[in-house]
């Protein structure tokens, strides 16, 4: 794996303006205080997280019983890891106080012997480890040694990594190859991927085999979770197949993604991290085949996956309904923590327009405007009627609700957000990749030589972006994204045609200080269908620009949002609405609805289309303006 | 209510040739003899029924505790009033025999107060009546009062007339608007439409008035359901709202059809029969507004009724998904029950247009071409993987199941088959009407006089329909469908012109000995458009032919039915396919299907159409053939 990239560390990336500096201050100055007073239960009228209380009862600060979820202390951790990489770029004194008092609380709920979970300390000492299909012990590990990590990169302080390579020697001592050891492996996948950061971060080998040793050991026969949930267990019974927890089948043998979404794409992520750091290509091909059925077959236009709710999972290959959907915000987080670990094996432009999609669209779509609210669920077509009446549709929501005590989505949101700077840039063996458009400053080390870049760029209201580059001999890859079909590129004013390699166009040469590369993406409206086996979206057409997916809402169309047709030749004009965040690039242009005067139910006669104004916005700003329907696919007139 | 039509009796028509007789003769032939089997757990490898054992039980003739489930009672009601049907027309000493002795048995299962249910008479006497919402105590003796009248309808003979009217009587000291008693109503009604049917029978009108406040009792404040069911209580709390019952208002108020629809169409027949026999306008001005509701808002175009398998219920306006719906055959059963009555108090063509598109569409549908198979679940496009891999779609089955120990929609289509005969025609004041064109001999009363009927007919085939008349003055109405746009009309061989009233073509004349009407509707192939407002059929288009609703099959048309196009001027042949019943007839046209061959998920041209001979069969005939695909909605070309 000679290509092999290495992602920007969080803390040589500054976001200062744009985009995601408006998002990335929203966070920090909002979402993570708000967090955290939830993560101690001082939000007034919201069910009490009591995540820290669990750590201070652990950890013997405090009486009383532990509550919450069996894996409440990840919540914690992720959002310890959240603010971790939000004191890189802004150093925050008092907010680092607070971790470190929180981290001092952590070290003392840890057991002599390594063992760290609050639910099981507290409550049930005797039962850990007896059910790892269904009780989290180890995805709670994985999301503190995840935190533990960062905090160490933001800070040089490693006694949080220390307390958490404790747990991983605990568990070792527990599972594994060796005899003696049990065979097993976690029902909910996350500790593989943080065992290897904890790896990258010490070059403790320990952690890495143990990482191997649960991917390689999912699946085989006899089956562990099947042998733990024998008739006679004590354990309860869910009634999820095997394939829900993805050990269905030994990893390799798997060519399909299945079960719930966000353990698959966080068990595919860790088989590419264990690919990537032992060169095993037969792992590296499994990752490639899954990462292809998930992106080619099973995935929205949204970059949203997960077909259904129930089970939050994988269904079948073209299986894509709009307002049934699942589509949780943390499926498409995980999708990005895959996809961006697979760019780094094989640099490709493939990967980083699907990261691209999913973070412009079904991530940002996960959080209101302001902050406040979160979407868990993300449809492609709602109604309020629907939602309230339909059953089956109650999980589609046509607002966000209120962050709550327990809750997945926000803080996972919150951690890639403020470390969205190591998706920017990667760096190659003498050439650096900028792999998202995203207003920056970077340092990176590339075979050697210490580089900057300054990139400038209201992306993605538009598809110009400027980089000033320090001085030096390499390569810079500036990626080309599939949507783009026209650009031009300018180098201290001057146009220059370069060479397409893996989809970035690759400018090789020996920089001067003072060099400005000029990108300049044409960002025209485009249409987009699906594959005419996506049953629920034959006919139907779908309106982008850049990287941008758009939706109608009721609030600029009325109601019956579902009758709307766009005509082949419609044209489309730029506006911009008053209520959406400046910048804001809204769409118009002259289509049709079917007449829905009429009475009826059955007719022998077609439907009449009238003129109608169609209004689009784009679809991460939907749901910010009032409750009503939207809709992100119209169909298609003129066939 | 003086135009109030009188339906015809079962035991006065006869089907002879045709096709119901054939479907009859399946039904006397297989189906009841299958159900006896079934309900003595005879059937090998089926769940024991145990309805006839816990009759046995509970009469003291056989030691044992009940099984089943708490309606289990009402299975062998059903199958008797079945039964019962098909002794009026043909004769059958031995299965009358088999009846007297389960009657016998019946009556000894009786207790001393006239209470009759196996399942607390054996189980849980003193449970009787404590929770009327969920244990269907009033359900069953509504079955039992159905089966009892039309045993006496049939046979003359009354012992289980007798047993029900002690039931009733026993009822009556529980329930009613007098001090001291309940005022308590069915959680699934039923026993009101019976309770008219007894009363009819019997003249006691006590029993009408027991009916009428059942009716007038329910929604009620403060809600009889919800006192039985305080948190105090210790009946198992189910999290149905009051709707899912019916009861979330007075019915006068309702005007939306709402819940579980068998019950909701069960009560709706019981109001309009307690509506016919009072005179009360209000609650016939419900009944109209709730009919207009179901057929005109929320009924499939094959006559399905319930959009949702969660409750097998209406969810709300124009709500009619095709693959995740419910359309339970009992709910079409219960359809036509309904309209039917509605038929008799207001007679309108468009009430029995209703029962012929229910009847030809999901009830045929519902049993499969041999009789032995059934489904409950009548969806309007399956794809066979979509049942297997979304869970939200595993209630919809590609093929019918075998008829198991309890259930529901097989008895109730045996009883609705058996007794067809009376939804053919009706008589009014000097007026005989021909609902539906069934080959079949009739005698009714009409103002005093006798009259016959020879009705020959390949219908739904063809549209052609011969009536020979009995002599008498008197007017035959002749139904005009409402799919009818041309037809001729002759009296002994020459063209007649005559006046059409509420649908019917009105023929008032001296008939003659000998005088025959040759009645041909024109039956061209016609295309129907839902109204716009049901997002799940926007832009698509559905084929009929007569009252048959058609389909498209993956056997006929390979795989991939949901991307057929037709186009707007395709021709349609008539065909036959060698693997459907004689007289069958299929269509064929030369369409289009969007190019499934293409691999990209996401592509910005769209999908290309190629040429592709679309075949489509009546929908009643779908899944005899094999599984597959089937979908009843063809994408609409070229708008």
């Amino acid at each position: 794996m000679a290509n092999r990239l290495n992602a920007a560390n969080v803390r040589d990336v500054n976001i200062t303006e744009g985009f995601f500096a408006g998002v990335g201050k929203m966070v920090r100055e909002q979402v993570l205080p708000y967090q955290w007073e939830a993560l101690n239960d001082r939000i007034e009228g919201a069910e009490p997280s009591h995540a820290v209380a669990n750590f201070k009862i652990a950890a013997g600060e405090l009486q009383g019983q532990h509550q919450g979820m069996v894996f409440q202390d990840s919540d914690l951790a992720k959002w310890i890891e959240a603010a971790a990489y939000s004191l890189s770029a802004h150093p925050d004194p008092e907010l680092e106080n607070t971790i470190d008092e929180l981290v001092n609380t952590i070290a003392k709920a840890q057991q002599p012997d390594g063992y760290l979970n609050t639910c099981f300390t507290i409550k049930e000492p005797d039962k850990r480890w007896t059910n790892l299909r269904d009780w989290h012990e180890m995805y709670c590990a994985g999301h503190m040694m995840e935190a533990a990590v960062a905090y160490f990169e933001a800070t040089g302080k490693d006694k949080l990594l220390n307390v958490m390579r404790g747990m991983a020697r605990h568990i070792m001592t527990q599972f594994g190859a060796e005899d003696g050891k049990r065979k097993g492996y976690p029902g909910h996948q996350e500790i593989e991927l943080a065992l290897i950061k904890m790896f990258r971060a010490t070059g403790d080998q320990s952690l890495l085999k143990l990482a191997a040793y649960f991917i390689n050991q999912r699946g085989l026969s006899p089956n562990y979770f099947t042998q733990e949930h024998k008739p006679q267990s004590p354990n309860p019974t869910r009634k999820d197949p095997l394939s829900y927890y993805q050990s269905h089948l030994p990893v390799r043998e798997q060519t399909t993604v299945e079960g719930h979404s966000v353990r698959a794409l966080y068990m595919l992520s860790g088989m590419a991290d264990v690919a990537a750091e032992t060169g095993d290509d037969s792992l590296l091909n499994a990752c490639e085949t899954l990462y292809e059925n998930a992106v080619n077959r099973r995935m929205y236009v949204t970059g949203g996956v997960g077909s259904t709710h129930i089970g939050e999972a994988f269904t079948y290959d073209y299986d894509l309904p709009n307002d049934t959907v699942y589509a949780e915000t943390c499926a498409s987080i995980a999708l990005i923590f895959f996809a961006h670990r697979m760019l780094q094996i094989r640099p490709d432009s493939r990967y980083a327009d699907v990261i691209e999609r999913a973070l412009y669209n079904t991530c940002m779509a996960g959080m209101s405007l302001d902050g406040k609210r979160f979407f868990y669920v993300n449809p492609l077509m709602v109604s309020p009627e629907a939602s309230e009446k339909d059953p089956a549709k109650r999980h589609v929501l046509p607002e966000r609700p209120k962050w709550f005590g327990c809750a997945c989505c926000p803080p996972n949101l919150a951690r890639l957000i403020t470390s969205i700077g190591k998706y920017i840039y990667s760096a190659g063996q003498s050439s650096v990749y900028a792999h998202l458009f995203i207003d920056s400053e970077a340092t990176m080390q590339i075979s050697g030589q210490t580089i900057s870049l300054k990139m400038k760029t209201d992306y993605p209201h538009n598809g110009r972006v400027t980089i000033d580059l320090s001085a030096g001999k390499y390569r810079l890859m500036l990626r080309k994204p599939a949507w783009c079909e026209a650009y031009t590129l300018n180098l201290r004013g001057k146009p220059i045609e370069v060479e397409t390699v893996d989809g970035y166009l690759a400018i090789e040469r020996q920089w001067q200080e003072g060099d400005r590369v000029e990108y300049d993406m044409e960002m025209p409206v485009y249409r987009v269908w699906a594959n005419p086996k996506v049953a629920a979206d034959i006919g139907k057409v779908c309106v982008m620009r850049g990287p941008l997916v758009y939706c109608a809402e009721e609030r600029d169309n009325g109601k019956g949002l579902h009758a709307l047709y766009l005509p082949r030749d419609a044209k489309w004009a730029e506006s911009k609405l008053p209520d959406l965040p400046e910048g804001t690039i809204t769409l118009s242009a002259e289509g049709k609805t079917a007449d829905l005067s009429i009475d009826e139910l059955y007719a022998t006669t077609p439907p009449k289309l009238v003129n109608k104004q169609i209004q689009l916005i784009p679809y991460f700003a939907w749901a910010n303006r009032g409750i009503g329907e939207m809709t992100v696919w119209l169909n298609d007139m003129a066939l």
